[in-house]
């Protein structure tokens, strides 16, 4: 409130290197995408644009659905609207609950009339296929929601057999792959599911502001077939489907056209570097930093098969304290790395493995000044272990380490 | 979806001056913060850009209300939070509708729960005060909501008298200030608001696809103390207010940094030039605008009382070709306005004098492409009439067009 505004003049933001779990770093085209000329949200160029960035987005999605779209909002857009499309007052959904973003979407289904049938595990863990199975039994649940990429703990869920299970009861598989899109393969259509939905920033690297949404022609139906509206005007996919794929475009909202620019680029660039290549690069950084951590003999929250290689959630050390590393981290060597939410607030640090910040020159520099602030912290290490570690598994992929 | 990705490239759209009611052309120093060196959400540098966009924010609303922010979503967002947050299941809304606006938020409260009070008047006039009584009088009705500027038809609302009305009944006034704020007086504290809110991409010159919001502090009392939470979690206004305001910042959603960036700086730019210069520039080029179309006697939709600064909405005449004459002025000319929308379809034209766009340069030109492609529709009018009549208005007010 103390802000004057005579004084305040064009920004000068500080140049970081972004490796928390999102937003990342950009790529230049990315940023040229976001000045490029720009036109109408209802210009013939315009629509071209969003005819591709759908035609992209399928071939990252790996998925035939023609609903496949962005919508004008951050990630829980994408959550929010998946979850009030497919459910109306009085369902009962299973929701996979085992970090912030499983509780977040319970706190949804609620506020939009559902019921939540819990399966949960603890933080740091999956959840157990066999206790979707037990919640399904009774035949109630429509949906299940489950998230992929647990970007609070780090934690994978492997999607395949809770898609099965879902399969066998009849009910629609909501899958949250906002950490793990673009990083990893994400595979609705093999999944089965109704839908899913992943965010801009991560590891898509274009910058946060939009969600991204696959629905299965099947779950569109449903959501057609409607006999209440969707509460939420904003989200009702009938009528963002009919914006990008209907002829004529029925007009919903005025596009972020900027943004939809930024994230086509970001996709192209996906797609040209090839889905494969990329899961790969992503996988190399993600052993040369787990490497790393590990001879410095931190300890990671979830078990080395639960593991996602797009988040890497290590426990801050006895004795050394959260804010003074991460504040040095950031002020010292511009480097920017996620904490501790929830129940590890100040306990847990966060390493996002992701789009364009997932690269040697940045997995080097965060060891090289992870090396100097611990043994600030006087956390017993040899000087040059983690570097080594991380280079160790860099020189064995054939130092191809971009 | 004939889009073949193996042959798109880096995007090369065409340039457009946009004299549609929105988005509008950038500023560059707007397109320099969109590029300027992206920060996690979290950074201190960034909540600082917040702060400042906030007061930038109170300044260009004239609002002494804490809770003025940008919501990450457009104009539609920024209707479908304050309805959402204002109503619960049964509750009665007062709805002036006189245009695809005013319809679109009977949509959005009775999606919400919410039972309306229909106060209409025909597309192209302005809502009678004395039915806003007459909805108010058997004491249901707790809120009203009302567009000051209907972006579908350029009909202007007098929102006093209904500001008026509302207080003396007790019902919250809600205003759509999204085609005018930033191009003519917005303010909320003298209405008396519980709720204002626009968009980023019409008079404010920011990218499109954030809306900004004012609410009071008794309306947030209202909002905090709900005994239902809100049923949208995207757009439950406490939790922007906490991730605005609250000590600590408590995490809500990955703020869209970049966009927020480019916002900040458009509203630097209005509280740069003033926000009475500001508007008497619009004033300018809606009268020059105003001059030369009637002076080739184009029939305006609302009467002179009832227009907008900020949307000029003429009908085509017979016999000349809607699709035709905006196709030329697109393909030929470059530029963009808008078309009719709803029962108007076809037979509209809408010119937006909005922000950045809003320059003798662009009117100019605009007129002398009409001109010519009026001419060329064989609608009788002497060569040089309209951009005479809008030479007189810039010399009368003595050259300065800018």
């Amino acid at each position: 409130m103390s802000v004057d505004n005579a004084h305040v003049d064009e920004l000068r933001p500080p140049e970081r290197v972004l490796m928390a779990p999102g937003p990342t770093n950009l790529p230049s085209s990315v940023l040229r995408a976001l000045t490029a000329p720009i036109t109408g949200h209802k210009d013939p160029f315009f629509l071209r644009v969003m005819d591709e960035t759908a035609q992209f987005l399928r071939t990252v999605y790996q998925t035939q659905n023609q609903t496949t779209l962005s919508l004008p909002g951050t990630g829980g857009a994408g959550m929010e609207a998946s979850l009030a499309n497919l459910i109306q007052d009085g369902d009962e959904v299973v929701v996979c609950q085992n970090g912030l973003f499983g509780e977040r979407m319970a706190d949804i289904v609620r506020r939009h009339g559902g019921i939540v049938a819990e399966v949960s595990a603890p933080w740091g863990k999956p959840v157990d296929p066999d206790d979707v199975r037990k919640a399904l039994a009774n035949g109630r649940a429509k949906v299940v929601a489950v998230v992929h990429g647990e970007t609070s703990t780090g934690v994978q869920q492997q999607i395949d057999p809770i898609g099965r299970i879902a399969g066998e009861h009849d009910a629609m598989l909501l899958v949250d792959a906002v950490a793990t899109l673009g990083g990893m393969p994400v595979v609705p259509d093999e999944w089965g599911s109704a839908i899913c939905y992943s965010a801009s920033q991560k590891c898509i690297s274009a910058p946060p502001g939009l969600s991204t949404i696959t629905v299965s022609d099947q779950a569109m139906e449903r959501i057609r077939s409607r006999k209440v509206p969707v509460d939420c005007w904003y989200f009702d996919l009938n009528l963002h489907d009919k914006y990008w794929f209907a002829e004529g475009r029925a007009y919903h909202h005025t596009a972020p056209v900027l943004m939809v620019y930024a994230l086509r680029e970001a996709l192209r660039i996906i797609v040209d570097e090839g889905l494969e290549t990329r899961f790969e690069r992503h996988d190399l950084h993600r052993r040369a930093l787990t490497a790393a951590l590990e001879s410095l003999e931190l300890e990671f929250l979830p078990a080395p098969q639960d593991r996602l290689p797009t988040v890497l959630s290590i426990l801050v050390p006895d004795n050394v304290d959260d804010a003074r590393v991460r504040g040095a981290l950031l002020n010292e060597f511009g480097i920017e790395i996620g904490g501790g939410l929830g129940p590890y607030t100040g306990k847990m640090w966060r390493i996002g493995v992701m789009g364009h910040s997932a690269s040697r020159e940045n997995v080097l520099l965060f060891l090289s000044a992870m090396e100097t602030l611990l043994t600030r912290e006087h956390y017993g290490l040899a000087p040059g272990t983690a570097l080594a570690a991380a280079k160790a598994v860099y020189s064995e992929a054939n130092g191809t380490g971009h």
